[in-house]
């Protein structure tokens, strides 16, 4: 029962909250046994969007299955 | 009149600037003159909670009394 | 067409997430092309304000003109 | 022959040995050119485990098939 | 809720392991909600000892008391 | 719209750049949409290899999709 | 014989070496087993003082007494 | 004759050597004095240009005038 | 009101203390609201000087007027 | 009495444990006056070996004679 | 059989490739069994030479004789 | 003419100037080229010792001969 670490970046035009979220709620529509989110870097994207789209740069954590 | 650091972990199942807020509520519960605030990490718990708790590690400044 | 990059601290009595904006305000009143952000740091000042005033340490990119 | 490096977390109640072996047997079921392992980080899990379990999170890197 | 981290170094002539035991259990000795260790680094103590002494410093976790 | 990056380490007997290229073209056969890359390390193999082989070690950011 | 490190911020109107031996004075006014120490941190406060203030951020590593 | 720091970006669709030129040669044309480049990140924009974009984020050290 | 960075080296024949004033000095030739200054390093050049000339690479934090 | 650190890789079939003293055996053998060691960084070799061989990245603290 | 790494900075007028194995050439010349090398910072001289000196930072692992 | 960089620790009792002007002092009993000094971290001995040792960790870079 390893933990297997992958990295994602959400992205929100709302919040640094939300960009997390969105990280989370993609992980968990492809992996079941998501544990623990470790935040790794916030970014604000301005150049290439409307408005500013805030990016969270997360590690998620999950049990492998056997 | 020396400052002394020590290390919090607040939780909320709202939000990062809560989780902050929630360790500077109980540093200042306890402690006179609590000064500043670092960000040492941002996380979520999702395993072993409801839903999901963000976490804010922050490191907390006062000033020792004499 | 060389990025070029900043060191600002906005601040702000709300959020973190109105701080990283406040830094950005000030960015794209004096720079025309500001394309993304870095968040550093995040920190709280408690001492020297009424309340808390969340801060947030950042890096800013834009692109010198020619 | 690119190298691709993956993040796993193995789990002991016995040491940190251990733990690093875990991860290592693991990736080495489903992949075949395990190279090397780099030790990110060690801990140890309390609360929710009876005594104490033992963490390695390591990279491992393995070869890609063409 | 909120958690606390504190700093320890625990000591043995036998191995790393040991020497994180070591300050795992003098934490548990005074504290009741210990959650989780975090191991910042492993040194060997030769001149001022006899034989080795293996040093292992750790961030040990716990839940502060309402 | 999330993105994900992977760490790969490209090799060569000529040069960083085409270490890092090898890394970027071994990506785009299997992923469609490779935003950018960032260079994590560059290292130098010269023992078990003829001659020298440059690698460079890179994380490589690319669109999920739906 | 388990070693405890804390985090104090000496200060003085003269010299880096002066702000570390405050943390170390007051360090030693209460604790009697001090071994070492390590500077983490030169700053120097402006605009909250008369002239300038030297700040040496120090973790102090002592003995926990049985 | 204090030195500043300043943080440029610069970009070549050859090599990272050439991006670093690039930075060096903005840097030189309107700064007099520059004494020395520190490379802090080697990066390759893939998704917004035709081709590959090396980058090459420096640091670039110059002589302030009195 | 937003705090701005710089990077300044500031450089002395006689101590740290001094290359960091030496800095600080400077600054303020130039800058009202300087709040506060981070030391990021310090070197010793003893090649292209008589004798040796220490040096502090400080950042200096101000406040941006409107 | 001058401090000096060099850097040495230990190897063990065994533990981490193993390859750390094998560096501090390699290290006694030539040098009269080591005072202590820091961990750097663990790895398993797995491609080029029999089996897994365990390293230890270690610096090595020794007195300079006169 | 330990390995022992050593620190050098190589330089060319060229680019960071050739500075790189100008550090490599010079490890060679006195050092048997070299396995490694690992790059630790680029860099660019330009106040004290003629044109651009480009300069590699790197730890080059070598296998100690018996 | 390639550099070659150890690490020395100075040791003063009286302050961290004197502790860097030891090790550089050593150094430049034994090598002919010294060209420049980092600081890689300042510390205190305090158990060990009468009073208090300071000591400071710096890398000496050198031309090496041909």
């Amino acid at each position: 029962m390893v933990f297997k670490k992958i990295t994602l970046i959400g992205r929100s035009t709302e919040s640094f909250d939300a960009a997390t979220d969105d990280a989370i709620d993609r992980a968990e529509e492809t992996l079941d046994e998501v544990h623990w989110v470790e935040v790794e870097e916030f970014g604000v994207e301005v150049a290439s969007v409307e408005g500013r789209e805030y990016q969270a740069e997360v590690e998620v954590a999950f049990e492998l299955q056997e």
